[in-house]
């Protein structure tokens, strides 16, 4: 119905992916590029993560650097890899020079630390070299590990003419211009100005009337996390980054901030999961396997000392073997509070939304854990006691246990993250599994307490 | 070391909170004034998420409403909601004059019904009013929802100097100018332009020759998620909406993607920690209740289950007792298993990053579940064996169990998110308790089978 001529309506088909591969094998480079120019970067990115690596490096090569650069950027990280390996170091230098200083750094960082120093040397534009070793210092992390050289910045003393002639000349090299800052002849920070604000003053003014002074800024040291979270709060677009002295370095802008948000989202839903690192669907089963089984041997071994509790007990009558088959009951419900009573902490550090007094916070849990356990506690009794015709004594072991282990579930979830968060440990490592394990054995040995002062075995 | 003029390092103490307080209680205005100036809004609204509903009105009723409006919209949901309680629908109408207009459309969203109507017939400009009643009228969850109508756009007949002057008047009513949208007379977008462009082009060329015609734009009943995702694939800043005749209505900035992505991840994270709708720490012990209560029931129905498949198979001599004591083995790693296969399949199906043969990854899933397996048999079986003493039998019984139930966790944990997707649930749902649950009772069902089978009880 629309013409067509932007490609937000993209779709990685299998149709597409063997045309491509049909134009590569018939080596047919004119039809490819016509095929391929019609993409956005990220769409040639997507289909390169779909063919095999020599298919993906003859595209590379046919397609023109300032595109392959922006495509690489956009490949998957174990693609990417492999990309850069099977280039040479004059040519990923080449793709280097196309790229902005923050997406160079981070491409050159990715790569082994012998190549590092060879790439950097092929770059033969001198600034953006020197401007990426600059980068490189700086830990991935931080605000210098994320802000790009790339800014426009005026001096004070310009008039707003003088300002829109030279601004001019800078923005060729910015992508997006968000804000101008306004620097002092030692290049510190004095005050930012919009393109609207230049755009709407009178060419004779100078820049220092114009300059907004309260001007947000971060530390180059600066967690990339706590940058995130201010300009989010701020809702900022870019934010420049500034030394001790306050000597303007750098900017961020808020696409990369949007990265670092997703990350450490996945982060947190991973480690919930009880997945020890980053990993994706696609990857091989041995990288899965070392990010799956640490957490499944940490609860094997709470399974294990759960066994060890009930043989502890030792009970062989027929009331200890009803006990035992309530176990997973007890289990269930301990691993869910706690799991859920963990995220909640866990999600309400992370969104600065929880004031700091923990007894509080666990008598509330206290409370919840009170209110819930009965519920579960009330329909537990109803259904053991008319449905599995269980004995009434061991029914109200039943009921009395699930409460007990509930409210056990609810302080431990809630304790454990805002201890490690304390302690300046990520509370995130502290759901799924972690919570599950010590939930598992403390709400058994919780049960067969319970059930043996009741039942006196 | 430097001067703060700005309030990048805001810090939320009690000692701020007191203060704030105190000069409330003595009505000290001009003091209250002059203190809560200094502050951007976002740190406004974090104190009087802190104080008492009266206090909180105090000040409400104390500043201007260009900075009270801009406080409303980042005020805790439940406190806003309070607030707006204690104002007249005039006072209400009055911070919407104040807002953009999608903030706007939030705010009389949230209001009562009865309401929305009376503080739309206050709101005294008439186009503003018109604007946010078209966005009233979209679903809250699609582009439309939003979008705000607040743009700069350019006809294709103007020139460069006809351009920038009418620019000057519409950019005062825009908060941030992205992109600039070209139009042709029936408001049909036809391309967009940066101030970058303008600045460096001459002043008597016409639109036309400028406007980049290759524009992304998403229609007004896309969904938000999706908006989202393509916003964040082609980096863009800001996008044009427009219908199906192309007409342009309105743009999304990223800043309220951002929000999209963080709700996104939020509901994902406690859907998997088996909580059923968006709660936070410091919500009241009913809410929290009615979140994390049904996930508990469901998970104490599963428990039962268990507990009638072990009464079941109805044992009751020595072995059986062993074979007892180690269900809580069996459960947490069935568990485990399954929500770490779940969220990889959950979070690949978000990112669009798993392709569509399931068959080929169930086989992935179930080597993967041999090899965790084999490696958890192994420990299992030694320790059970040297530590706990487990007849061998039991041992091996044990261990194959493990493995059969760590492939079957695997596969369910795979397979349900993918079939919940293709029929178009979310996949979300299918992490944490629900996977647990039904783990815990095939998990248990399949260890009773296997030591069935091999010690013939």
């Amino acid at each position: 119905m629309v013409e067509d001529n932007q490609n937000i309506q993209f779709q990685l088909t299998d149709a597409l992916i063997e045309q491509v591969e049909l134009l590569i094998e018939q080596k047919d480079d004119i039809a490819l590029k016509l095929l391929l120019e019609e993409f956005h970067y990220a769409d040639i990115a997507e289909i390169l993560d779909e063919v095999n690596l020599e298919e993906a490096m003859y595209v590379i090569k046919l397609l023109d650097s300032e595109t392959t650069s922006d495509v690489l950027m956009e490949l998957d990280e174990d693609n990417r890899e492999k990309v850069l390996k099977n280039l040479s170091a004059k040519e990923i230098a080449e793709e280097i020079e196309e790229l902005d200083t923050d997406d160079a750094a981070d491409i050159i960082a990715e790569l082994p630390e012998a190549r590092q120093a060879e790439v950097i040397s092929q770059i033969e534009d001198q600034e953006h070299k020197a401007e990426i070793q600059e980068l490189l210092a700086y830990d991935e992390d931080t605000a210098g590990g994320l802000m790009a050289k790339e800014l426009v910045k005026v001096y004070e003393t310009w008039t707003v003419a003088g300002c829109l002639r030279r601004i001019r000349g800078q923005a060729q090299h910015v992508s997006r211009v968000h804000s101008i800052y306004v620097v002092d002849k030692q290049e510190k920070l004095l005050g930012r100005l919009s393109l609207k604000d230049l755009l709407t003053a009178k060419s004779e003014q100078k820049i220092a009337e114009l300059s907004n002074s309260n001007v947000d800024y971060v530390y180059v040291e600066e967690d990339a996390e706590e940058v995130a979270k201010i300009m989010q709060k701020y809702d900022l677009e870019a934010i420049p980054v500034v030394d001790q002295n306050k000597t303007l370095l750098g900017r961020i802008t808020i696409d990369d901030i949007v990265d670092v948000i997703r990350e450490e989202a996945d982060k947190d839903y991973q480690m919930a999961a009880g997945i020890s690192q980053d990993v994706e669907a696609d990857d091989s089963i041995l990288k899965l396997t070392k990010a799956r089984l640490p957490w499944l041997l940490i609860g094997m071994f709470g399974g294990l000392g759960a066994a060890s509790i009930i043989e502890g007990f030792n009970g062989s009558m027929g009331e200890f073997i009803i006990l035992l088959s309530f176990v997973p009951l007890i289990q269930a419900t301990a691993g869910n509070v706690g799991v859920q009573s963990s995220a909640i902490v866990v999600q309400g550090l992370a969104n600065n939304s929880i004031d700091g007094n923990i007894i509080k916070r666990l008598f509330k849990e206290a409370i919840l854990g009170l209110v819930n356990g009965v519920a579960i506690a009330l329909v537990a009794i109803v259904v053991t006691h008319f449905v599995f015709k269980t004995p009434y004594l061991i029914s109200i072991t039943i009921a009395i246990a699930l409460i007990a282990v509930i409210i056990m579930a609810a302080l431990i979830g809630t304790f454990i993250p805002i201890f490690l968060d304390k302690r300046g440990i990520d509370p995130a490592v502290a759901t799924g599994p972690f919570i599950t394990t010590s939930n598992d054995v403390f709400g058994i040995l919780l049960y067969f307490l319970i059930a043996k002062s009741i039942l006196g075995f």
